[in-house]
């Protein structure tokens, strides 16, 4: 048999983490921090910039968790991208929306754990400004845990992280010409 | 208002992916793919290696997931890590019945996605073969999902894999000496 151990960190701290890359697994984590952060009764609110034109599994996967989760997705879709048809103003209307969104969630006091999912990547676009991102940082409360995703993340936002990953590209299955998954890709 | 696409590949597809690397985020990301996986009605399996003696909160976070998901944790901490108590020997027993329950799940036609997360750290620690980790992903069914984690991925499994993404480690808080949080950490 082995005997757990249970981990209390003496002193409790809301981390900034961010998650960055070209790589598979940045949204991916942050939706496998939700698991683990329901487990310890965490209540979580993830915002996602850019995303709402189609469909993941994730947005009923998390309707399945009986625990307090909100994914509000904001977006339509990848600015700039081929085949995406919304002009960069709604984009950008949109992201500034979520901005205003993660403000209210953060000075609610009901969120333990606030995801920005693409947040990054909004920033790297121009939907929304280094200033806003970085006000919104400054504004976490000291216990909340925030995570910032999405590729090509600022130097001044990893500057101001506690544990930043970068996901590398290896491989990916698209390049075999192996459409997305569902389950995996979306 | 967005129009929500739905893809569905032509053809579907069980692929293996490989999540390796150093930083922060490996078994998360896995996680975040049950999530993904649940909301499109996939059975999932998740046999941890090594894992089993310090609690993380995904062991409950599954169980308040209300679909067909198991997570079990086969092992007694990483082998060889200061202050693990327990013998090569009994780890590496440990590590190979974690793989005898691996071919049972994929035989056993009832999992869509199996996840043998810290695999391929166990694989470089020497609790499990090369030729056993070949085996399993020969042995696996057509439209199954294979997810492999874990630091130090062998060259032979990336080279099989469909999907590659190596986590590097930027930034990790616990460098600042900052502990581990509950819901992020672990």
């Amino acid at each position: 048999m082995v005997e757990i151990t249970h981990l209390q960190p003496k002193e409790k701290k809301g981390l900034i983490l961010v998650i960055t890359g070209h790589g598979k697994g940045k949204t991916t984590s942050a939706l496998g921090l939700i698991l683990r952060a329901c487990g310890h009764g965490l209540q979580v609110a993830m915002i996602q910039f850019m995303k709402g034109d189609l469909y993941a599994g994730e947005w009923d996967g998390i309707k399945m968790l009986n625990c307090p989760v909100e994914l509000i997705s904001t977006g339509k879709g990848f600015c700039g991208i081929q085949g995406n048809p919304y002009p960069y103003k709604e984009h950008r209307a949109n992201a500034q929306d979520a901005v205003r969104l993660a403000r209210e969630k953060m000075s609610s006091g009901q969120v333990d754990l606030l995801i920005l999912d693409e947040i990054n990547n909004a920033l790297h676009l121009k939907l929304v400004d280094l200033d806003q991102v970085l006000d919104l940082i400054k504004a976490k409360p000291p216990l909340m845990h925030l995570v910032l995703t999405g590729r090509d993340a600022h130097p001044r936002v990893i500057e101001l992280a506690d544990t930043v990953s970068e996901i590398q590209e290896i491989k990916h299955a698209y390049r075999q010409g192996i459409e997305p998954q569902p389950g995996i890709d979306y």
